[in-house]
């Protein structure tokens, strides 16, 4: 059984819209952020950082035989594509699927956060990065996969968080995005957590 | 055989210290970033990002026989573990491993370089890691490994970085901090990347 902790504006939408896609069975568990269920006793055991999402995987256990507690959106990610998934089978895919995993947790999210960063940083990322996606092509193998999940997520992110930015010089991540939104996995992951 | 390509304050420290830790032997290559070698046409057919560090693997082939390339240091790193270590043995270690991974290279950089976390994300993140961390017990497994290179290679860049941020409050970081120094292969590897 798989239990997924996650809430309104957290990153758990990520991995749900990737079970969404690949019909992987699940708990939501969703906390009140703002009567802060993230910071009760309760979760703090599950996550000590009390952050979401986390995710418990009672198909895999630790040495003491206790479940798999696992957080950071982008491992709970790369964990269900391992296991529950066919995205990854060679070491190369399992390499490049991280690798696009990072790309888009840390360097895409610190070049929109840092606010100096999104000013000189963002758009020269946006440029290459409209040059790497093709819609029609997956970024890891031959299948749509859990690269794709996450990096489309964050450039799904821009038009609701960061109305301002102009994508009009970025013709391949505005059809990206516009394909993303018509997913009905991704429409059922993003209108609820 | 493996080629990285690195330079002078760049993430590149962290494979280096990891490929340094585990005698898996490497070619570096120092690129100048002050006379923007890593924005040269040469350097971004390796990485279109322009971003170091980077890493080539010719033991390891993509389906049309070249060799893998890998950009994101939390992406090369979990590669090095998987191929050239016995850190991962288990699917609940390489599930935790990315976990750390993700918590460095994300969430710990994002609460460092985002100004407005750095006053009240950061000093919650250290305060539970200060309670997490065991300067006697690695994060994953029984031995060493690339979970504990990223986390105390992010700890490390404080007193550089941030001198002003007072770590008191944190004495098992401190302790984590003043040991990961003193380690030969740390030295050799911040001493010139």
């Amino acid at each position: 059984m798989l239990k997924l902790f996650g809430g309104s504006r957290t990153r758990a939408s990520m991995p749900r819209w990737y079970m969404e896609e690949k019909s992987i069975d699940y708990e939501l568990v969703e906390l009140n952020l703002e009567s802060k269920q993230h910071r009760n006793a309760e979760f703090l055991c599950i996550n000590p950082f009390g952050k979401l999402p986390a995710l418990i995987d009672d198909n895999v256990l630790l040495e003491d035989g206790s479940p798999l507690v696992l957080f950071e959106s982008g491992a709970i990610l790369l964990h269900l594509a391992e296991r529950y998934s066919n995205d990854i089978n060679t070491p190369a895919q399992r390499a490049l699927t991280s690798q696009w995993l990072l790309f888009a947790n840390a360097t895409l999210s610190i070049a929109l956060f840092v606010p100096s960063s999104r000013e000189h940083e963002f758009p020269r990322l946006m440029e290459v990065l409209n040059g790497q996606l093709d819609p029609d092509r997956p970024l890891v193998g031959d299948q749509w996969g859990v690269a794709d999940c996450a990096v489309e997520a964050h450039l799904g992110y821009l038009p609701i968080f960061f109305p301002e930015i102009d994508l009009s010089p970025y013709p391949v991540i505005q059809a990206v995005i516009e394909r993303t939104r018509l997913r009905p996995a991704y429409q059922r992951a993003m209108g609820h957590a």
